[in-house]
């Protein structure tokens, strides 16, 4: 249910409704509007509390939330979120753009990667540490050693590091060095790893399963969101389909839909969802028309010679190729970028 | 196999190829480019006549032709295609724009969407005569009067005509009200139509089967070129996906691989695509961004009434919205539209 | 809407209320059951007849029909339908087994298959004369030569003959020639070729496309019955999924599904519906378990020298064995194969 | 590489060869057959030690593997794989059968399931204690609580206990309760549960993703048989399609493809393959024909109450009903069940 406070209602009044939805064993989140203030009271659908709560000190009025998705709904907040990480801002007319190789190879690499897609205009560096590969004899990533190699890298540039956590034992040491921590398609139902992502003060980016339908990606968002974190954002990078001359399926109409359904910012990967290198420029310049908040990008220095994800990766000049193609659009719908 | 003749090549040594290419029982097809004319000699693959070629007048060199398409492929035709059909210009760097109701209803509907739509700034007016319906209790349209209404639109618009034709023994009848014939989803692998279109002198929209793969496609519309008609445009219009919040899951990544494997041009259907008004503008301007040559939008002066696919219909004023969104677009990336 | 005609009911009352319901502009489709008659009236549901109906000579009750497919739902015809063509019988029981060639070749190599597979017991023969084929450059087919053909095999065998019909224009030739009339997947949706083939005394065997839902199957049917022809068998051969170790992915609830609906009985082909040789005998025994009325497979004297579908098609060898084992399968479960 | 032993090899020869092996840093899991014994060396693939292993003592000849996944391969080991886990057997000609319900709710329920399944002849009883739920507002399990109460329902029946692991972190937990560790569709690709579940000496269940592809189940039986662990059953419970009659759609091709790539047992789940209870018994009749080693079924004394997958539940007297129809099939194909 969402309990919408007057106008007038004071903060003792919005303390007192929180302690009464707790007592009633829902859980609640205050929204702070710019004209008013709204409690999501959530938890077990199967009972309503609406008249017990109707008749609080403050209260407007109390009205069901009809999408199975609480906090993230729009029916709750209608102003867009906006992300903030550092030097990356997602939302609100600002495209932010995440760009970095796929693995963190070395400091010599991530430095080199950081650098070139910093000065093409990226906003945040990504690169991965803890890495899930579909053969266990694959590389597997440099773990630690990786993340303190992504915090040489922000140091160096000033670039926020937005990086993959796998497992809910790895948060704490990964938020430690990470300014967003991504949770990766395979995990987008791992609950365990969302509630643990969700107990910490660092934004999320959720990346979308292959063959998630959308309610369950704001489902699974719910589940940072309802353990008290706030900032989540939602990451479409491809879905599984019939075809084959592409890695995955961009469906860019995600970007609409969701922004019709939710004030979580969006993110777009056009590298995952064409796998590759020549069609990414084009997707992500379409990605910016369709109203995404954010683009990620591999980018690696020698793509040629990357460990992994290397025949979806830009060079840096197709990076910066990219970015002028993508602000020319951005520019004509009016974001910053 | 490509044979390419020299630049200094006759006109006499192109047409003694070509008897050459057909009295070893091929089909030849000729594409005269700024530098140079090529030779298409198309048929059974097993047996090569490459030797047999080589040493002909005014021959350069022989190649064969890798793609499982031959006349559509970028291997035998570099410079991209431009359609032209009236009004309509769909390619080389132009946007043309084809709109109009899914079905033609009276004429009083046809003339007020033509007027509506030509005024926005289409190029072209779509509305469907003879309508393929899945169930057969269905309206299936109004057939030749239904032809005869669109005539009457383009005589007052000057737009031309793109309407559906669903079986060869239909083809002549269309095609002497229509400026383009359109090849629908359903029919895409009904060979025997795509050999009657390709027999005629209109240019054809050949839309993509929903799982249709593109060299399925790219296959199709080779039927209608080896028929002797170039002027093929494909259409995107959405794939069958797991997907249920959009009718189809429109990828747009097929725009920019059709670019590289093709020189015909490329339209974009948002409207089948995604199946519902509100997700079309954004994905008409990210269809754009993703270089798609032209747009087929449904656009209908009373969607709520419409006795087909109203819900994913633009009124007249959102089509003018949309094509202030594109047209922003298009200006930023240099095409004209 | 049904018209179920009281027990007693004359033949002068069920022609009274077919002239009433053509009276209407709807169509009557009379079903004779073993206790009583009911009449479909189907056409535009938008008008409901039922009052003026209801108070007809001989008539019990007046009931909508839920379903959009109208006399193919089990809702008018309660009685499983069992086709009959020639030695071919399909449904109430018995296990129909159509066998043979993807292509006829040649008349030996069709009168090879077609004795190899009626000794191994197979209750008729295919083979394809109209070949719609992805390429046009590929073997499409001896038409009227390989109907002769396969006549010829029939008088040799006894087996009757289902072979594809490709366009509406073709239907009478093919009928002098077929015991049955098979549409290809890729013409499911073909209307005016199943309004064609309605309007013969053919049985029809009608494909599911691979991307058509069970609904447009059944309505796809629906065209076939409206326009008069009763004797429709519903293929499953596999569907298009992200699954790329087969070549279609068959989904065999489909059969379980369609007898809930349908009284229509229901083959299954594992050749296409897996694309693969050795994994057609156990699915094939897997769709004798999920209760098919019918199996169609792909059968050749010299798969590796076929000039279609070699990697698909048994050889005569493992058709007896495929056959040995389905005919377990089919004892165990009282059916008669 | 696969290290094929001379048929006279020693143990101290495969001891040795081991120790080779893991000086090379790879890893050895040795297959003692029936004829004679192999050692799989895996790890990095870009080297390779051919010649150096080939020369040690008691080796026959040294071999790649050219399979991405090595010990789940057929290469490797030929024989297949037969899974014991108290009273469920799986594999080798046997056909386990584990029955219960969705999600553990009460003693009573449990106790009543069991002894329900028990008494139609299940081998094994399943039910959730830990349940991931799309919702974090839906029943997540009663945790602990529920691994006693399945514990008490094996005191009570002799049945082996199936039950879902979800974290890593909880696996020694569960697996002083259980007899076999499920892995869930969601968390196939959870590669730190893997090898969580791959380090215990319980029997894995794993479960295919609903968009995961073979190779990509194959792999990640691998984390787990490279973790030490060889008793893993593979579960096609269905895939995501463009279908919406059922939930998932349920491929039983997969079931002939493993068997010919793998020694690993197969294991189906029509009640989520399918979603709806009608589908179920012929799906699991199906199942046995394709030739599952194993069927796994929600069976639910009360499906109507249930808290969780009620509609796809059968209740016992159905579930007898089922265990009657595929013991036909089985017994036909000569299996036991």
């Amino acid at each position: 249910m969402i309990v919408v406070m007057k106008p007038d209602a004071s903060k003792a009044d919005v303390k007192h409704m929180v302690e009464r939805i707790e007592a009633l064993g829902l859980k609640a989140h205050v929204i702070v509007g710019t004209e008013r203030t709204v409690i999501a009271a959530v938890g077990d659908d199967r009972k309503t509390h609406k008249e017990s709560l109707e008749s609080g000190p403050g209260v407007s009025e109390v009205m069901p939330i009809l999408a199975p998705y609480k906090v993230a709904s729009l029916e709750l907040k209608r102003e867009p979120t906006t992300v903030t990480a550092g030097s990356l801002v997602v939302g609100g007319g600002t495209i932010g753009v995440i760009a970095g190789p796929c693995s963190v190879e070395s400091e010599e690499q991530i430095l080199t990667a950081a650098k070139a897609v910093k000065a093409a205009g990226a906003t945040a560096l990504r690169g991965g540490a803890f890495k899930p590969r579909t053969s266990p004899y694959s590389f597997q990533g440099l773990k630690e050693d990786g993340l303190k190699m992504l915090a040489t890298a922000r140091d160096a540039t000033g670039l926020a590091v937005v990086t993959e956590v796998v497992a809910s034992e790895d948060v704490d040491l990964v938020a430690r060095y990470a300014d967003v921590l991504q949770v990766g398609a395979r995990n987008m139902q791992n609950y365990r790893l969302l509630e643990a992502v969700g107990s910490t003060d660092r934004p999320v980016l959720l990346k979308r399963g292959p063959s998630a339908t959308i309610e369950e990606l704001l489902l699974a968002a719910e589940y940072i969101l309802n353990a008290g974190n706030p900032n989540v954002m939602l990451c479409e990078r491809g879905i599984r389909t019939f075809e084959s001359h592409t890695r995955f399926t961009l469906p860019l109409a995600t970007v609409v839909y969701l922004h019709n359904k939710t004030h979580l910012p969006v993110v777009v990967d056009p590298s995952h969802g064409t796998g590759h290198t020549y069609l990414v420029p084009q997707m992500a310049a379409a990605s910016v028309a369709a109203g995404a908040d954010g683009l990620i990008l591999e980018v690696h220095p020698d793509p040629e010679n990357a460990l992994s994800d290397g025949y979806q990766s830009l060079t840096p000049k197709q990076f910066a190729d990219t970015m002028q193609l993508c602000r020319k659009v951005a520019v004509a719908l009016d974001k910053k970028m």
